[in-house]
């Protein structure tokens, strides 16, 4: 299993870099960055400085999306890090939430999405490719880009298997993981692809330590994914697959009174709301042992890669816990 | 007199990391990329690196523009470079020239230029600005961009001197640059501004070594950039201050010709055409002592930083040439 | 209250240095490193890199002797630190324990040891020295250099109070620190100097977490530098200073059995012989708030830097732990 | 043919690193540093970091001697500077000369040189060895370390046939690289070794420019090293190959006059002395092409390496030459 960390961008440059080498040192394969750059600085400056002060570590944005650069602006940052980092880049894209939320505008669509990725992908390559009804061609790239898709609706997950070299799914439930997941990869043996090596993320925050602190610390989590899985699941999970767990059909219960009553309500009141079941169930909390047996889980779920979502205070610290006591498990 | 290198993006960045050091070393204090992500790879990103490697130059696009790129992305990014330097990233603004053609797009208009520089300083500044009809502010931001224009025509010398710190003037004719930053001064003062720290940058390629050499290896600069100033000449230079020097009129006189005939042919005819004078005035060119005289020459025109385009081959031995025998004479 | 920690040189390269970013970033003031090239990689090459990593931590050998380099060597050496690190390097002397006792050789005398700090001091300083009959000068280097004595016998805390800018102690026992110093700060003042200045180092390892487990992993240190303090408790305690605590009067008393019956013996038996109380009061064990308690009370007992032994596994977690909860507690 | 640089140690460490990243970008392959202490900053610290700013060049002393550390301290050194490069340290070693002339002390014979190579190869490569009476190993070090010996006398060469991996040759002519070169690769073959991957350097000042400058930047080098090579000549030069170049028997008979008349007489009427001739076959001097030739000379003369004396002044420059107009030729 390969384990990555992702940044949200509110921690000073010399802390990220020096969090880069500390988590290159101890094992990890990947570092992703939020792209959301009103929240948070633009991340691909940043990106590229860590780059060069690590050597295998691979990068990418988790997630970018297709609505706030001009495609051949991304795809040109996104080949000129490859060329910064002899070819460690991975593009993951979703259809913008945050990023463009924050700017009063709405998601893409999913077509949009698949056109951006496979543009990007072409451009780096060298490939010429027809935009805005005109030939373009970046003559000074020539480099691979894996591409990831963010998904958690039928649609999109169909998309991630038929288009994508890999699916990042935020959350650490091996039950919801198994379960969309499935629906990536069937869509893509439908379309005739060899899925045997297509990648699954579960990205998620973790806490090493005292579980209720853990819990305190990661809240936020299912408060931000949460009622998006539960929509899903109370759609399709009959349909698609049946056999909800108890923890998520009580979720999507309370979910229901939450919806009209509190709305936008970010008080205390909403959050207690959230069930310690449903946060144990979406982060990985507790002593190292507890995040090893949730790992192998996972694993058996068929996630290739465990992402930490790092931004629940203590974040050198997580990484040296997950170095010293949970890496060397699956190595 | 400050110095500064431009480099156009066609360069290792391996090899434009050491040619930072060694400008660094050798006492220059600027370093500028074209900013045009088709053509070249995106700079923004290797800008974010060079400023890690060296700890005193100062960076900048040379220049961007206000149309490609949202401008929350790009204040995103301009302020971002900022937190990673230490303050170091000044904003160079045009309004949008290989950048937007090479996507079939026009330039844009002063006014978008104007408010597009302005909307960028006041985000780095951690202000709240009105952009598409809502409120933006990047709250993590809080730093100071001094701006430069780059103008030719008397509308935008106008602007520069009105709004921006800095002029980029791309030649180095010391009568054409003190006629041009003369618009801009007189814009300003009229504006009612201190234009006393007001800066004016010449820009230009140079070659240290044997004239005709070096005229071979410049002779792009003055097609690039010499039918717009002679457009501007015939148009101005009378009412606007007279005396245009016999080298421009004769150059005038020979661009019509150009013009009708031999439009958008780049064979050796065309650039036959432009004259030794012609090259030598917009370059500079010879023994390090001719680059003294002529430098001299444009300090005392008012150039207050001299900008070598550093894309004409042999780009360290000119940062060593002008290291060893020229930057000392100014220091 | 300054921080530091020291590295005894078997930590990868790549780590060390995310460990200095790392300790850098959490607001550490310092980075030690044994200097014992045998037994661990010689540690200036390594400390160079690491200074060049980081842009506001001081280095310097815990300790050095005077016993193995050509004392030009050494003077040459410590003195390019200064040029490579812009004044950053401190330097730490010692007589020569492991360094030379690991090449069969015994320590030096006291005096040679503050002729060899004065001369290191004297030719970073670019003055003109004599050494082995012949004048010798730097005349390339004009840089200061603190010193530090490590010392724990009554002649050397003297010498270090008469000499040096600062004392180290390897232990974290405020009774002893203060014991100790006060031997320094008294000869110091009887030179007549200024010793208001004078710092006072207490180096021991720390374990964050449980106390059982933090035990066992720090016994390792009473056992290195307690048979020394003991003998000097009962030598020079009563006459000295008198009221020995309880602990270190058991300890003295179990240390006497110990000494003739198992020297040398490493096994199982000497480790048990060592008290928890012992191990306690020479290292900072426990949760944060027992960190800060103890950091606390070697304050008062003038304590100017509190410098981890990190060698007891866990470093990159220590090193967060202590910038989470401890640091910010003493800012 | 490769091509290396070799450092004084008189160049900021800025300038170091900046010349270390263009020589890199440039295609050259070796960076060495004198080692000599006193005169210049000890050169094992700036290698150090030198290498971690680059990812292939090789470094090593050239040369370093076994007279002023003790040998476990200097093997520990190399070992490290190994551990921090990837294997990217060759070692050159000498008998002593200006290292050890400033400390008022005398060369060590040849018998010590090969023994201390050996103690540090084997040190290197984690071996056990008997020093000083005493077996000592270096149990964190596993790596190999190829041996380079500079000689002129025929015991020097005989030794460096017989022992080393390549031998230094401090000059350009290649008459005489040849005749030098032929002695060790003799011994080597009698000794029963396979010399056909034997390494041989030149090592010498360059200039690239015009002829007259040239040859007063690099008179001071005939000077350094030319009176020990005339005494060679002389002495070995019949029985031991015939046929010396006229320009050599000349400079023997003016050297005699010289010997004796103004020994240690460093003014202008010394240097006259050397005539144009020698200062020409010591060095390379004049435009690129006259480098070119020169060194396919040395090639044909058996040179593996040419290094460049890089301590003529405009070393930027001259790097920048090599890069541009020398290099591509021997690629």
């Amino acid at each position: 299993m390969e384990f990555g960390i992702t940044f949200k961008g509110d921690i000073s440059p010399e802390r990220t870099i020096a969090l880069c080498k500390q988590a290159e040192a101890a094992g990890f394969d990947y570092v992703w960055f939020f792209d959301s750059h009103v929240l948070w600085p633009e991340c691909y400056t940043t990106m590229a400085v860590c780059m060069r002060e690590t050597e295998k570590l691979r990068y990418g944005p988790c997630v970018t999306n297709p609505g706030v650069r001009d495609w051949t602006v991304a795809a040109s940052t996104f080949a000129q890090l490859n060329r910064l980092s002899g070819n460690r880049y991975d593009l993951g894209v979703g259809r913008g939430d945050s990023s463009r939320r924050v700017l009063g505008k709405k998601p893409l669509n999913l077509q949009t999405m698949v056109e951006f990725s496979q543009a990007c992908v072409d451009l780096a390559a060298g490939k010429k490719i027809e935009y805005d009804e005109r030939e373009v061609e970046l003559v000074w790239s020539n480099s691979p880009m894996p591409t990831w898709f963010a998904a958690y609706g039928p649609k999109a997950l169909a998309c991630a298997g038929e288009h994508a070299d890999g699916l990042i799914l935020q959350l650490a439930d091996p039950w919801l993981v198994k379960w969309f997941s499935k629906q990536a990869l069937e869509a893509g043996k439908k379309a005739g692809r060899d899925m045997s090596k297509f990648r699954i993320m579960s990205a998620a925050p973790v806490w090493v330590g005292d579980l209720e602190k853990g819990r305190a610390q990661t809240k936020w989590f299912p408060a931000m994914v949460g009622n998006h899985v539960a929509d899903l699941v109370e759609k399709y999970g009959k349909d698609g697959g049946g056999d909800v767990p108890e923890r998520l059909v009580q979720y999507i219960e309370g979910r229901k009174g939450y919806d009209y009553k509190h709305h936008a309500d970010k008080n205390a009141g909403h959050l207690d709301f959230i069930s310690s079941d449903i946060i144990d169930s979406f982060s990985i909390l507790g002593d190292p042992a507890a995040h090893i047996h949730k790992l192998e889980e996972l694993k058996r779920a068929g996630v290739t890669q465990f992402n930490i979502y790092l931004m629940c205070e203590e974040e050198e610290r997580i990484v040296a816990e997950y170095g010293d006591h949970v890496l060397p498990h699956f190595r």
